[in-house]
This record gives structure tokens, C-alpha cells and sequence, in this order.
């Protein structure tokens, strides 16, 4: 057991921060509830990029940049989202030594001023569709910041899309829902819950909001993707307006969707142990370390050192990029060069001591299970390159099972109530709901914080746990991150 | 010629603005000094950023991610950095709806914050070297903004590095400055000179600027890089201190550098013409576009289509990605459709009309030089890769003689102010001087804006054009951008 990391049953909250602080992932800034991504966290993040940015490209989308100043009358031109996003903007009054005579907020999230400009870019039904994306940074004044999950300032992508057609526009809508779906699951090794948000979560704004929900492993849900419908409501306010091929005018059909930095927490929170960080292979930077060891300066000179060099060029050459690296803290004890990597979620460790190399081989250990085996030289990279992929499975079915595990059908008020406070089980509830607004916010305070996190689209219909009438779609209620 | 773009030799200015609303790069954003980067420049930046990025991680740098706004206390601990950004720093007041107990500045650049995080990160020697680099957007009040040249926010990278020793952090200062050089030369296609800045061009707190300098096609220089060796300044006022090998204590010893989307400037100024864009090959996303002409729809269809669908598959198997496309603008007359292209900088256009289809080839022309052959299809994509490679060549050499032809040796103080006020010659003026900050703000005066742009490394001494002291370095004097 890790020292200078609380056991996750003792206290979640500080094991989350001793992961982070002990793999070196990020540290709260000097400004208010903001953070530093530190380099193992951002290539992480350079990982989770990639994986999306070719997905992205792949439907069609280019990137661009838009300003990360927005004018504030801007804001107001959309009733729901300038009440939505206004209480958490920073705003701009000075630059350049003078102070300005409209205020500036900081992006919260760009509808409007990307609505702006798609208002001059479009004119005709050729103009369309509009698919692009944006990679920055926006910020949402946070009282309560958590690294990674709620920070003042965070990096993101956010998607913005302008069609000739509703059915388009929504067809889209669901596309990147499963785009991010799929790579959630396929790179992040996280099994996501997707489906429709009820009306109390929806985005300020939309007509609709579709979400991917993550269970972490302390039973509590994560939003780790929106994928938003917004009718013509910001095509309105900012008259993206076009001539269809009929003649007429008409506004076009807009969706946005993101991915944030959140999703480093997301992974955090599935995967990591007592020890530390444990990482997804596909998006951990460095995906084995090799770790020369001995005391004896002329063998790891002579030895040792060339056949760990050798091991790390073949398996950079096997796999690509800058996945396999030696380690030479000679200083420290072994034990200590082990625990420094393990803590940091290296996927493969690859031990080389001295009596290692004298039966021509290598202890390799998987981070995920901790499993060892002997190993000779030649077969090294076809061994890590088939334990990539098992650790990866691994992971992924791992909390697949616990999510399943702790997923449960409730049928009643009472049973809701009593899932989440006080009985054995907790999770995620599944229950029938056709209520209200208020009926949902009753809930929430009726079980001290539950939510409906989504509506999953596949969901049967049963009889509403509030309102007893039938067809009312299977709700996923948890609390939530 | 172009109707829509006003002639580079009518008025600069205006070609300049012209090229770039042609080609759909950019737009004057609805927030004083800032601006959009549309896909097609974005598309660009995505390939400097990655032609950058690769070489910084070979050079063993890391990205990270520090915080936008910085603490106004901390832009005021270095004398000289707080006074020349602060004039140019936006300020934000109100964040939460409240107002700041402190106010915050958008980052014009990032020693100062990270400055900070470094002394927290920095004890012992062994925690040296830092070698960290961050992909972000900055912002700096622009009263004459231009789109790329100057602009209230920019991307850009900085790179900031700390180390044990003065040496070490020289070396990181020139190693940088050459991994600049080598990129926008080989990449960018951009010949540059290379130097050390002169005392009143230094950035604010280095003890000495060094900068890649690039000659536009209208003789002006363009500063395209800087790498800055700052000594212990930062760290003095961040407290950036270390346990040395021999126990004691030092302050660490820092470096700075950038480069920004002011390239797409440097690359439109550079290559483009009266047409349009011109883009090196190693910087367009779209490499060729393949144009299928017929008025019959069913041969478009049947034979025209599938051979350019499949010669666009050729091309992207051989040279990866998304590079090449199939134009299907069927409402626009051919004419159109090759000069949508063409404006919009891709390098190679490919024509399939009936005639080509029926001879079996293609007729290939080169956005560079407008030169046009026919090619069969099974030789389309080893013509296709040699000629990027002689396009991209013939951008450099083209740019380098451009600059070699409009650079002159001047030997006098009478002779400098001729050369920027009325001689026949203009461009960089190579002259010797040792002269104080006085004398180089009189030169600046004297000649209508000519101001140092470096003193080449390489350079040789003479006699100084002011003083006419011996030993002075050759510096390049230019108006600039």
C-alpha cells in the first residue's frame, strides 16, 4: 500500500487528490479554482485529442478558432443562455490601459459568437452544412473546483454545426453521441451510459442535450460528453438565415457538443488503485518503462543499459511515437524506481537486473493486475504489444462489470429514496419516470443529491415511480460528480 | 489576374487583405484587434503546430498547461516585464458576479505564472532541467491590428525551460533558435536570417533575444521567431532556487521562446501572388485537388468520378491523410472551379475532363508556376510526389534568391537613411554598428522606421556606420512588420 495516497475506502476525495498530487498530473493554480495541467496529465490529454480530432475529421469536421472574448450583449441575445451561463463568466472591462466601453466575458462556451459569424458565412442552402470544431479553453467561474472535474478555466473541444434541415441537424446531433460513445469506450477504456438528459440538465439554450454518463469507481456518475440539439433557437438570435433551394428563406438548424479535461478525471476516477494512477494503455504517453537494474556501474554500462536501449528501440519501432522509455535513477532503490512509474500508471514495467539479463530475458508486470512473467529478449515486443491489449480489455471490462454490478431497477419512491439513503445497495437506480420538473428536483432533495443522469435511448417504458402513469421512459437517477 | 484581389504592386496592403478574404483564412472578429482562423488557415496552423511539436519532443520538451489569467502582483515582481506588457494587458475585474479582490490580466506571455509553479517544482539539481512548452492563446491590445501580423489574442506556442547552469541555458536558448530556423525553412519554406537582437528589441526581462527573420515580397522583414536567454532574472523574482550538486544553494538559470499564427502571415507574404494563396506544400492540408469536368452527368458518374475518387485514394495511401480531394462544385463553370482552388493555395490542381479521361490521364498543373502536363494514371501519384517536393523547393529558392537579390551591403550613415529614404535599392541593409540605444532610435528616425532586425550570428565586423569604431558587429537593418 502506497503511503502518500489515503485508501480510496477511507476518504474518495483525498485519494482522488493524493493520485493526482503523487502522479504528478496537475496542481491547483495561484488564480481561483483554477489549475496547471502538468506534462503526464496533458499527454494524456494529447492522447484523448488525437483519438477525438481524428474522429472529428473523419465525420467531416475542420477545426478553426474563434475569439476567446465575447461581447457581452452577445450573451443576452439567447434568454436561456445568458441566465444559464452569466452568474459564472469572468468579465473583461480594461485593456490596453483604458477601460472598454462594453464589457467582454471570457468564453463560457461559444454558441454566440460562433453564431455570429456563421450568420455572414451562410447565405444560401450551398453554404451548408457548417461542420466545424474548436480546441481551447473556455472558463466557468467555480466556487467549488475540484482538479480536473470542476475548474474555473478548463481545456475542451467544442463542436458547432449549422444544417439546411432539422432531420440533419439532428442526425448529427446523435452522430457525435456515438463518436463520443465509441471512443470513450474504445480509447479511455470507459463503458458510458448514453441517452436524451432530462429537461432540469439540459443545455441553456438547446432544444435537447444527449449525454455520455460514466460510473466512477465510487459508484457516483460523471458526464463525460454532451452532444447538444438546438433547434433554430441561436440561429434566430443570430439570424443564420439562408436561401433554400426552393427560393425561401429559412434559419438553419445548429448542434454543439464537447469533451473537456474532465475526462482525465473521468479515467482517474474508473481505473487508478490504492497505488496510484493506472492508465488505459491507448492513452497513456509512455506505455512501458524499462528499468535497468544493478549495482554494478560497469555491468549497466556494458549490459545492461545497451539491452534496455535496445528493448525500448524496438518496442518505439513496433508501436510508434515515444511509448517505451528507460529509466536510469540510479539513486534511488529499486523498489523506489518501481513505485515511481507504478504510481504514475505506466501500463508496463519491464525490470532488467542483472540476473534477468543472464538467462537472456526480463520480468515484465502489468500496472493493471500487478501479474508477472519471465520474458526472453526476442519475444519482448509481440508480449507487450498482446499485454497492451489485455490490459486495455482489462480495464475497460473491469468497469463494465462494476457499473453492472451496481446498477439497479427500483420501482418505487420509497425504494429511490431508500437506494440512496441507507439501504445496502448504491449506483445507479433505474426507474420509470414521467414527472415534472419539480417532481425531478423533488427527488433530488428527497435523496439527498440523486439526478437523472440520462434517459438511455435503447430504455423500455414501465409505470412512473412519481406519477404511477405508464410509458414513462427507464431513467438512469445517481448522484453525481 | 484575379478581379477580386487588388494587385500586390498597386497597393501592398490591400493584396495583402485581399489574398486572405479570397482565400477564406480569416475574418475580423466582432471584438476590437481579434480575429477568426477560419478552417482553411487553421488547417495550416495544424501542420505547423505538428512540424513544431515533433521537433520539440525529439528535443526532449514536454507540453503542459498553465493558467490564462495571471495575478497582477505577479506581472509587477520583473521591473522590466511588467512595463512593457502591462500597456497592452486586458484586465478582468468580475468573475462569479462579483468584482476581484485582485485583478487578474489575460496572459501576454507566461514567464511570471510560470515562473511560480517552477519554484514549487524546483529543490534540487536533480530536478533540473524543466523543459516545458505550452500550445495556448495569449492576448496583447492591439491599437493597429492586422490579421496573423498583429492581433489583440494569437496562438502560439512558449516554450520555458530552467536549468542548473548558464551554459546549459544558453544552449537551450541557440538550440531553439536553430530548431526555428531549420523548421521554417524546410516546412515553412521560409529562408531566414538568424541572430541576436539588439539591446532596444529585446524582450522585456532577457538578458538577450535572439529571432528568426524572414523578407517579405514587399522587402519588410517579418520577425517569425524568438528564443530568449532570460539568466536569472525570472528566477530571482520568482524564487526559482535549487540545492546544487555541492549543497548549495542557486537560482536556477531560465529560457523563453515562441512562435505564433504571425507564420501564416510570414507564409502568405512569402509565396503568394497576384492570383491568390500559394502554400508550400508541407504546410497545406489539401496537397492536390482532383476536378472532374464534363457537362454529361452520366460520364461524370460512371467514368469520371470513379477514376478521380480513385486517384484521390492513390494519393492518400501514398502520402497519408487527408490530402487530397475531389472537387464536385458542378454549378460553378470549370474556369471557377480551378480558380477556387487555386486561390485557396493548393499546390497541385488535377484536371479530368473527357478528353484526358479518354486518353487515359490527367492534365496536372502547379499552383507555384501554372505550368501545366499531362500524365498518365498510373504515374499520377510518383509525378504527384515529386512535384510537391520541386514545388516546395522552388518556394525556398525563390524566396532566398528574392531576399539574397534585396539585401545590400551599406557602409555609411548617409547611405543607410538613402537606402530607406529614396535610393533605388531597398530591403535589408547590412551595416556595421556598435552604437548606443540612442543611436539605433536615431536610425529609426532618420529613415522613416528602418530598425535592427538582428545581428547575424555568423556575421563578420568592420567599421561602425556611427561611430566609426572598429569591431562593430554586421547587423541588418529593415522596416518591418
Amino acid at each position: 500500500m502506497a503511503k502518500n495516497i489515503t485508501p480510496k475506502e477511507q476518504n474518495y476525495s483525498q485519494w482522488y487528490q493524493d493520485v493526482i498530487r503523487a502522479a504528478e498530473l496537475a496542481d491547483n493554480a495561484p488564480v481561483r479554482g483554477c489549475m496547471v495541467v502538468r506534462p503526464n496529465a496533458y499527454g494524456v490529454w494529447e492522447k484523448i485529442q488525437s483519438a477525438f480530432d481524428r474522429a472529428f475529421k473523419e465525420t467531416g469536421h475542420q477545426n478553426a478558432y474563434f475569439p476567446l472574448l465575447i461581447p457581452n450583449s452577445f450573451m443576452e441575445r439567447e434568454a436561456e443562455h445568458v441566465e444559464g451561463f452569466a452568474p459564472e463568466c469572468a468579465v473583461v472591462t480594461h485593456a490596453g490601459g483604458e477601460e472598454l466601453e462594453e464589457p467582454y466575458v471570457i468564453r463560457p462556451t461559444s454558441e454566440t459568437i460562433i453564431g455570429h459569424m456563421y450568420s455572414q458565412w451562410v447565405q444560401s442552402w450551398r453554404d451548408l452544412p457548417i461542420l466545424i470544431n474548436q480546441w481551447c479553453n473556455v472558463m466557468r467561474w467555480e466556487k467549488r473546483p475540484r482538479l480536473f472535474l470542476r475548474t474555473s478555466e478548463f481545456l475542451w473541444q467544442e463542436g458547432h454545426t449549422a444544417h439546411a434541415t432539422k432531420e440533419e441537424a439532428y442526425a448529427e446531433t446523435m452522430l457525435m453521441l456515438d463518436v463520443y460513445r465509441k471512443i470513450m469506450q474504445d480509447h479511455l477504456a470507459l463503458p458510458v451510459i448514453y441517452g436524451e438528459k432530462s429537461l432540469n440538465e439540459r443545455f441553456p439554450g438547446a432544444e435537447n442535450t444527449f449525454s455520455c454518463e460514466a460510473m466512477m469507481s465510487d459508484k457516483k456518475a460523471l458526464q463525460a460528453g454532451t452532444s447538444h440539439f438546438l433547434g433554430q433557437n441561436f440561429a434566430r438570435a443570430f439570424d443564420i438565415s439562408f436561401q433554400g433551394k426552393n427560393g425561401e428563406m429559412d434559419f438553419a438548424w445548429t448542434t454543439s457538443w464537447g469533451v473537456s479535461t474532465r475526462l482525465i478525471g473521468a479515467i482517474i476516477m474508473s481505473h487508478s488503485d490504492n497505488d496510484g494512477l493506472v492508465l488505459p494503455p491507448k492513452v497513456a504517453p509512455v506505455k512501458a518503462v524499462i528499468i535497468p537494474i544493478s549495482g554494478d556501474d560497469e555491468k549497466l554500462a556494458n549490459d545492461l543499459e545497451p539491452a534496455a536501449s535496445k528493448i525500448a528501440g524496438e518496442l518505439n519501432a513496433s508501436f510508434g511515437g515515444l511509448g517505451a522509455e528507460v529509466d536510469r535513477k540510479y539513486h534511488l532503490r529499486p523498489g523506489d524506481r518501481f513505485f515511481y512509474h507504478l504510481q504514475r500508471g505506466i501500463p508496463i514495467r519491464i525490470e532488467l537486473g542483472e540476473k534477468e539479463y543472464a538467462s537472456g530475458g526480463v520480468t515484465i508486470v502489468r500496472r493493471d493486475s500487478g501479474v508477472k512473467e519471465r520474458v526472453s529478449f526476442d519475444a519482448v515486443p509481440a508480449r507487450v504489444g498482446a499485454l497492451l491489449t489485455e490490459i486495455q480489455d482489462n480495464l475497460y471490462e473491469r468497469a463494465k462489470a462494476f457499473r453492472e454490478e451496481n446498477t439497479f431497477d427500483v420501482s418505487s419512491l420509497a425504494e429511490l429514496k431508500a437506494f440512496f439513503k441507507g439501504s445496502d445497495r448504491s449506483g445507479f437506480a433505474r426507474a420509470f419516470f414521467a414527472g415534472s420538473v419539480d417532481d425531478e428536483k423533488d427527488i433530488k432533495d428527497l435523496t439527498g443529491g440523486a439526478t437523472i443522469r440520462c434517459i438511455p435511448l435503447d430504455g423500455a417504458t414501465g409505470k412512473c415511480v412519481v406519477t404511477g402513469q405508464e410509458g414513462a421512459r427507464a431513467s438512469i437517477f445517481a448522484k453525481s460528480y
